[in-house]
Order: structure tokens, then sequence, then C-alpha cells
């Protein structure tokens, strides 16, 4: 599923097929953009000690578009930017394939490297997207540190507050309330 | 012309083909490394309003090959790398093409993002790859602000303290030296 606004394009993908990171590099070059710049997510194979086999993703993909969405955005108010590509993998993701890309463009060369920072933050901290790590002796779903240090955050603000002061967080604020009274926790 | 020192690949390419940037993401690419952070540096089609056809880019290899590896071993002082790749085109580059690509990997993404932004700072501020800029009305060799800029600085200070302070600096800083006796002012 994919949705492309403007300059924007971002895309869930489903299926097993790798990242077509070109596509996406692509996708943001321009004539007058001088530079781009890309991260990767790939999945490594330890964590806090253990054999990581491979990672599994979900999500409610029209949610997690909006958020991503939300954040591009928010990316534009801050920083001189031509074009962004974000993709992001569901399903399996073995040792060393790509889970999230993201490609930004912009004329000079800092809006670029600073947006794209920027954007992989906060996709992590507040895009609601479900990660299972499977080692070698077991399993276990989680959330990254980031989305729980940032819902921890919102669970001590009044909300009333959070959306007036925060317009831009509704979509990630939202999914993250409803989150935390479900299975997740 | 190339240099591949344990994880570091730096290459200069002479020849008017475009850089595979596969080629280096694969490279810096590893089960260990969760995150790889690009950059591409590309011709866009104006400078300062006028029109640009293409830039041209010429360089001493050995030095500039010399020089980048100064800036790759100074990254890998501040940040946990796992791998580094810089390319660096030389000859004619038209609008849209890449003339520098910078690729970096290391097990968490702050390390790859913040050094993939030192990396191409320090590059275009300390490396001696000489630009023209070939306009719809003319053409001129010119050099980056940023190299400017820390030229001048090293010009204020007596060049004995300078290479006793900073001597991961050497390299540059005597080619910069040389030029500043030479046509390119």
């Amino acid at each position: 599923m994919a949705a492309e606004d403007d300059k924007d394009l971002i895309e869930i993908l489903e299926n097993q097929n790798s990242i077509d990171v070109a596509k996406y590099m692509n996708f943001v070059s321009a004539p007058q953009a001088g530079a781009i710049a890309t991260f990767s997510g790939t999945t490594r194979d330890t964590f806090d000690g253990k054999t990581v086999l491979e990672l599994v993703y979900e999500a409610y993909i029209p949610m997690a578009i909006r958020c991503i969405k939300s954040v591009c955005t928010s990316a534009r108010e801050s920083w001189n930017l031509h074009s962004i590509a974000v993709a992001h993998r569901l399903g399996t993701v073995p040792v060393g394939e790509t889970s999230v890309f993201i490609a930004v463009s912009s004329v000079h060369r800092a809006d670029a490297l600073e947006a794209c920072r920027y954007l992989i933050d906060e996709i992590k901290a507040t895009v609601p997207i479900w990660k299972k790590e499977v080692y070698s002796n077991g399993e276990v779903w989680k959330e990254n540190t980031e989305f729980l240090e940032r819902r921890s955050e919102l669970g001590k603000k009044d909300v009333a507050v959070e959306i007036k002061e925060h317009k831009k967080e509704l979509c990630c604020g939202t999914k993250v309330r409803v989150n935390h009274e479900g299975s997740q926790d």
C-alpha cells in the first residue's frame, strides 16, 4: 500500500521482497536537488547478546501511512526539502536485509542530512509498527525503546494540552493511547 | 584508483561512468550493522541564479585519497563505525548525476548518521578536489566555500603550531599551503 502526496512517497511493503533502494533514490532525485541523504535500517544478527535470526513487523497500514505522512509534513516545516521517500517492510525481514529505508533530497546538503536524521528518529518514536524479534532460542514481540519513551512522555501529560500544543502528533498520539489499553502492554 | 584499508573503501573514479551506489551500500552492509547512512552530492541545474550545464572535477589522485583516508580515520575516532565507503568522480558530471557518494554503517544508527554528516562536511572542507562550473554562458574554476573558509582559518595560524595541534589535518593542511601559492588563487 502506498501514498504519494506531491513530492512525498510512502510505501508499506507487505510482500517478502527486499526494498528497492534505487527506486526511492531515483524518486527523490531531481536536477534542482544537489543532495540526497538516505538511511537504511537493517536486521542485525545480535540484540543484547542474543543471536537474532529475523525480525517480523506488523502494522495497521492506513494508520502507519498516516503517521509517516505526519512526520514528513513536520520535516518539511523545519527544512527546505525537495522530495521524501519512506519505505517500510512488514512481515519477516532476515538478518542483513533492510526493514526501513528513507531518502530525502534538497538543494543544499544540510537540509537533507538533518531531515533524514529527524525522519528516522520520529518514525521510530511515533509510528505504530510492531516488531517481533526471533532469536535462536525463542521470540518476543517488542516496541523499540524510543516508542516506549515517547508513550511514557505522553502519558504524563494532559491529552487535551498535548493535542493543542503538538497538533502534528495527534495521529500518532491517538494511536499510542489506543495501544496503551491494548495487548502490547 | 582505489584504496581499501580494513573496512574503508575509497575510490576516485576517472572514467565517465556514473557512481554505482549499490556497490558501496553492499560494501558497508554487514550482519552486525543495523544502520547504513548515505550521502549523494549531485550536480544541480542552477548556482547563484545561473544555469549550470555540468561540473568538471580535477584532483591529484594520491593526495585526494590520502586526505579522504585521513577524514575516515578521524571519523572512526569519534564514532563506532563498521565500514565506510567514499567514491568521488573526476571529469565531467552532468546535471542530475552524482559526483560524490558516501556510505557508512554502524551497529546503532546515531553513529552512521552523525559520521556521514561529518565525512561530507570534512571532505568538502579539506580534500583538494577542484571544481569547474560550466554555465550556459561561460565557465569558472572554483573551490567550494568551505574549502576557502578552512584555508583562511589555517592561514591565520602558525603552521608549526597547526601541525602539532591537529596531526590529522597535516595531509590536507600541506596541500592547502602548496595550493595557496599555485594557480587557483
